[in-house]
């Protein structure tokens, strides 16, 4: 174990279910709440910050299932210094509360219209009101970076004399440096100090580190980063960069990162930057052609981690920037064995696809294999047409005629929309030759106009085998049909049929 | 002048046009490198690396474009020490090459297959047949972090001896840590040293002021953070960390950071995370009730800086953590004085509206006032019905019949797809009561089944007015109905009539 951190076990409380939760647009049921709770707990996070009891029923209602639930980790809830939601945090059975006290004289007069004197009662009274009702008491400084730090440190002594167990200094507004933290946080570890930051300036997860160097014990983090504004510390960065980059072992089961990460983007519908480090979609994906052929010789030549660690898998994907060495890998997978000469001419045609600007698929690729390899890749099915209609007092209906092994078929469905009555139609005119799964379907989003051009993206599977392809056009059952086409001609073709 | 930095005149080399497109999937076309590269320029960026002159014919073309634009900025472009990759630098106008070079032993053998010696020779001799061809040199040791610093420093002596004009320390896969940083940089500072890191594990902006501080002297940024995998260290972060943390004046325009940064989402077809710092959707944007009250009483409460500071504004939005004073802010904005009781009614609804974990938007606001102080909103416009077809081989038709001011309009129109066919007959039924603008139109990414519901919010505008709306359905038809007919609405009212 790292000697940077003395002897203190580093300690979790997870404020994705709070502060994460008080994104602008985010709101979670309380049985999401639960199911997240319980991801954190297996994870290994140390106290779970559940949400704030005072905030409505809802809120009361995920915390008293998630204090029922008997996990592992103590559950938390926010309070300010005020008998209401003290009194709230034991009916709801709550282990222990995050007390937070307005500290800087901004917040003290600006916000509340109070003196440091009236703050300085209220503080106290909140704890040993707390502390006679049996709750662990977390002494929170809200703005503590722009506080009178000796205000502040004899807010934290007496808060400690009158019964807070921890305490917590917040960097509310992202203000800190790494220098400045790790000056202002010795004088106050007068008790297990927290670490609460802020990312407006991009140095939560530095000032958090700084802070543990400096004698915080414990440090407040959310998954993904969520939080208002710019968000909190992310939790997978903390872990990895203590792991990783200090030695330091955090007792996080690193595995379950990538699938908790996972679930808290979809439940709380806040999709992640592409780039987010540990977690983005983008984080182990390679393209570039002479770091991918480096990669595939030793993968820590362009990688920080194996992305097992987090549980993950390195994704290659072929672009204009690919170079051979990584498109010979995607066609291997797929089964063919070009030569030399055909692999530099499919190389070069796959940078042309990426020079567009497009996404290169499964099924692009293969119908450029197909095409330089003079595979003949006769269709197994072809559309001559489809209609649809829908309306307000109309269920959505298609119809289509294919060409399925040289026999026309004609049929129709309806579904949920226009799309969705597409897609039924084609699938159930293949029906006879195999079970094809869409098993994704993804639109990226549309901004522009109501006649900007719309991406569709499928992910289609048949026995053991998986394809994707897309679509682009300015009607989205036309892209969608496109892309659903593309996929099951690939599919639908002899799985076995050797190519070169 | 923060004496942090020394003496130095800290300078900026973007490299969005290089290490920024090389990110998968990301293709910029010649004349958008000079859009972007022409606002980099005028934002006050030193050197600008514009490309991979090696990499395509269109890189080429891209550079010489910028190359002959006159732009204030030094350009550069990135090379091996390759002769064939200088001659194309000076073949398209460069001002400087950007000279990587391998220097880690894991680079150096299992991406090179060379050893140190020969390394060493590759890069002397480039760095001399550069300066030969009137090149600004900048000599760049890639995996630098990795790699035994004594080798690297003699390479970089020697290469200032041969001609290097300055050094670049590349912390290839993110590594680094602010504290080594600080340790290995002062020997290195043989010649003007520039500071390249990566963002793997979140610590490129902290790695780069450390740098910085250490007697660096120059930033390598993205925009926006682009780059592979987790990207490269964001400008837009180190300017204001430099200017608002360390009370460095940077020279940076600070204004422009936002719109530069929209126009490099935009074109990069990148979407910024929503709690991306400073450039963010949600950086500048409130919900929660307890912040937006101190929020209003005095902005820095809850602000680390004015965002005017960086050409944006600010945005309250409602939500399920919405306040009294939040509300009553966006009511007044859209016309409403309600008394107190009305205005703990509407609060109280706003709320349960979040509660299901919908955005609230305009229309959802107006229609929850109206409906709270009894104001009668008779609809200006209702739908008796929309049909509409389109197919393989039809043009998107769509019908509706409306009822305009009690009259029953008939109409019909074409589009693109059928979403634009039905708005087009909505616009088209509701001409005669005024020129209502469809300003913006988005669809959420849509991730699941083809059956997934779809989320649609947009912009109208009439005379002076905007208006927000939304709506969700599984049919992107009626979704989209429902979000036009909603804002139409709501436009259409007298606009001057008295509410409360």
């Amino acid at each position: 174990m790292s000697v940077l951190f003395g002897n203190n076990k580093i300690r979790f409380l997870d404020t994705t279910l709070r502060d994460g939760e008080q994104t602008p647009g985010v709101s979670l049921t309380p049985e999401q709440k639960l199911k997240i709770a319980e991801e954190l707990s297996l994870i290994g996070v140390d106290v779970i910050e559940a949400g704030s009891a005072i905030a409505s029923d809802g809120e009361r209602e995920a915390l008293r299932l998630i204090s029922d639930a008997g996990f592992k980790a103590e559950i938390c809830t926010y309070s300010r210094a005020k008998k209401e939601d003290i009194d709230l945090a034991v009916k709801c059975g709550a282990d222990s509360v995050h007390l937070v006290v307005p500290v800087s004289d901004l917040h003290i007069t600006k916000k509340l219209g109070k003196n440091r004197d009236e703050v300085y009662k209220m503080a106290m009274d909140a704890v040993s009101y707390a502390k006679e009702r049996g709750l662990i008491v977390e002494l929170s400084g809200e703005d503590a970076s722009r506080a009178d730090q000796t205000f502040l440190s004899e807010l934290f002594r007496d808060g400690v004399s009158a019964g807070a167990d921890r305490l917590c200094f917040c960097d509310t507004v992202g203000l800190l440096t790494p220098e400045r933290v790790s000056e202002m946080i010795p004088p106050l570890v007068l008790a297990p100090l927290s670490i609460h930051c802020h990312n407006d300036l991009g140095l939560a997860l530095s000032n958090t580190i700084s802070a543990l160097k400096a004698g915080a014990s414990c440090a407040h983090t959310t998954i993904n980063g969520m939080g208002e504004r710019a968000g909190n510390t992310p939790f997978e960065e903390v872990v990895m960069v203590l792991e990783k980059l200090y030695n330091y072992d955090t007792g996080i089961d690193k595995k379950r990162i990538y699938s908790l990460s996972t679930l808290v983007s979809q439940l709380t519908k806040v999709p992640l930057a592409t780039n987010k480090p540990i977690v983005g979609s983008m984080a182990f994906t390679h393209e570039s052609g002479i770091h991918a052929h480096g990669l595939l010789r030793d993968a820590s030549t362009y990688e920080p981690m194996s992305p097992e660690t987090v549980g993950r898998k390195r994704r290659i994907v072929l672009g204009k920037h690919s170079g051979t060495a990584s498109v010979q890998s995607a066609l291997n997978e797929l089964g063919y064995s070009p030569n030399d000469k055909q692999l530099a001419e499919i190389v070069a045609r796959v940078k042309q696809v990426g020079d567009k600007g497009r996404k290169v698929t499964d099924a692009d690729v293969m119908a450029i294999a197909d095409s330089v390899m003079l595979l003949e890749c006769k269709p197994v099915i072809s559309l001559r047409q489809f209609t649809v209609v829908s309306g307000s007092n109309a269920i959505p209906t298609a119809s289509a005629t294919m060409v399925v092994n040289g026999q026309k078929v004609t049929g129709a469905a309806t579904g949920t929309g226009p799309v969705d009555a597409t897609i039924n139609v084609l699938s159930q005119s293949v029906a006879m030759l195999g079970d094809i799964k869409l098993e994704e379907y993804h639109v990226d989003a549309i901004t522009g106009g109501a006649d900007a051009m719309v991406d569709v993206t499928v992910k289609l599977r048949k026995d053991g085998r998986v394809i994707t392809s897309r679509g682009a056009r300015t009607d989205i059952v036309e892209a969608s049909v496109e892309a659903v086409l593309a996929g099951m001609n690939r599919l639908l073709r002899n799985e076995n049929e050797n190519r070169g």
